[in-house]
């Protein structure tokens, strides 16, 4: 049984790596422009929470980037099953990263990529209390493929965040260059709006998520354009992300919602399953 | 006299080391989420071009990212000048990188950043064949500070240029989500029209580019509201950035471009001052 604390082991090119040794060049191009994708996996104590959604979507992020996997998906999901008996026992955020590898200074795409692939593993406190959510100015951006894509350019979600704290929200709800409701910075959004679930389509600027697709699976949330008066007269709503399930939402623009435990509760069900 | 070759060492956090030692953490911000800046400095083979440009927009775009310059500009004009000993009498590339550093997983602002600021140096190959340009259907997103700020989050801008590549161009004019123009996905543009040198506006999501502040500042250049239309009928035209300082635009959309090297001249002259 090992002792290593969660955290103190990462995965790189394969190998099991020390934190200590668990570096990057400054040279890659995940690290100069952002050129690379990740994944936020759910560690269940035991086991990896849609290993195999992640890795459908990671598998056609890439396609989409031109970045070839390096490594088979079984390979990927025993080394993360491998970081994960660091936290045996406890829930903890994987988190796997795809980057285009070294290249040449500047934009252009290196003709023989050598992509990079790693993983790491850290504690998570699951927040329970409901989040506040404020409607902030910055937009994401549907002309760009990096609206659906789960890329390492991260800088208007960071941005964004920090627009809706500065007003007093927790997260922020981005809207799409399209003018409709889109996600908020790491989560999607349900809103519970004249008897039915509804949650932004990817066409709208949502990012495609694990647990979003979930819900979609198994009927239990549409897609729909939503707009700024839906979500000014909604019932309930809802983010939803690997690591935090359904998280209520108490405000939406410092309006006040009802919370609804059984509501979430049956969005939370398909999580289980 | 120093007999390092060129990209042999790096600057991180203070120190010069070997560029075998030039690595960042796997948790840092600018590698998780593309969250810093760069410049990119010209090394003429015995000085940097500008160097209090590119400073002065450095530390205003970290003041509005809330990163603080861990180190005053003049040491690191002086680590950089070290660095371009390695390429004395050769024109070169200087890569200053400011990130917010480690932080706790997600997106939000660490309350005490520890910004960690680094330097490399590459061979410069200064491309001077005039430059086909395609317009992309991928925009740049002015509702976002990154569309002004110089960021790691570069995703958007490569996608662009693979983009225009696979249409027959050498780089993309991207569209603002305004629908004006706004810039390449590595320079600025300045387009003859009527008589007149015109460059897109930051608020149209041109980035604040180096070269052309100087040309703008010298009263070569003014800024324009430049449409489809414009682009479409200009005379000629010219990509503007910190390497490569003016180059010619012989096609934007198939359409051809004269290539005036006396007009080019005038914009050149500029930057020997």
């Amino acid at each position: 049984m090992t002792a290593n604390k969660i955290g103190s082991r990462a995965w790189l090119d394969g190998q099991t790596v020390g934190a200590d040794q668990a570096y990057i060049s400054l040279t890659d191009r995940g690290f100069t422009l952002g050129d690379g994708l990740f994944e936020t996996l759910l560690w269940t104590g035991h086991d990896i929470r849609f290993f195999d959604d992640h890795m459908a979507r990671l598998s056609a992020s890439a396609a989409e980037l031109g970045i070839p996997l390096p490594l088979p998906a079984a390979d990927i999901h025993l080394a993360l099953l491998d970081l994960g008996r660091d936290a045996a026992g406890k829930i903890a955020a994987l988190r796997l990263t795809l980057t285009r590898g070294n290249g040449p200074r500047g934009l252009a795409l290196p003709a023989d990529p050598r992509p990079r692939l790693m993983a790491t593993i850290a504690e998570l406190n699951v927040q329970t209390i409901p989040v506040r959510l404020m409607t902030v100015a910055i937009r994401r951006n549907c002309t760009a493929p990096s609206s659906r894509l789960k890329t390492m350019s991260y800088i208007d979600n960071i941005m964004a965040l920090k627009e809706a704290q500065a007003t007093g929200g927790d997260d922020a709800i981005m809207l799409a260059t399209t003018g409709h409701v889109a996600c908020s910075t790491s989560a999607n959004l349900v809103i519970r709006f004249q008897g039915k679930n509804l949650t932004p389509a990817v066409a709208d600027g949502a990012l495609p998520g694990i647990i979003r697709g979930r819900l979609l699976g198994a009927g239990l949330i549409e897609e729909a354009t939503i707009n700024a008066g839906m979500l000014a007269s909604c019932t309930y709503a809802a983010l939803t992300n690997a690591l935090i399930g359904a998280r209520a939402v108490s405000a939406i623009d410092n309006r006040s919602l009802t919370i609804d435990s059984a509501w979430l509760q049956t969005l939370r069900e398909v999580l289980l399953s």
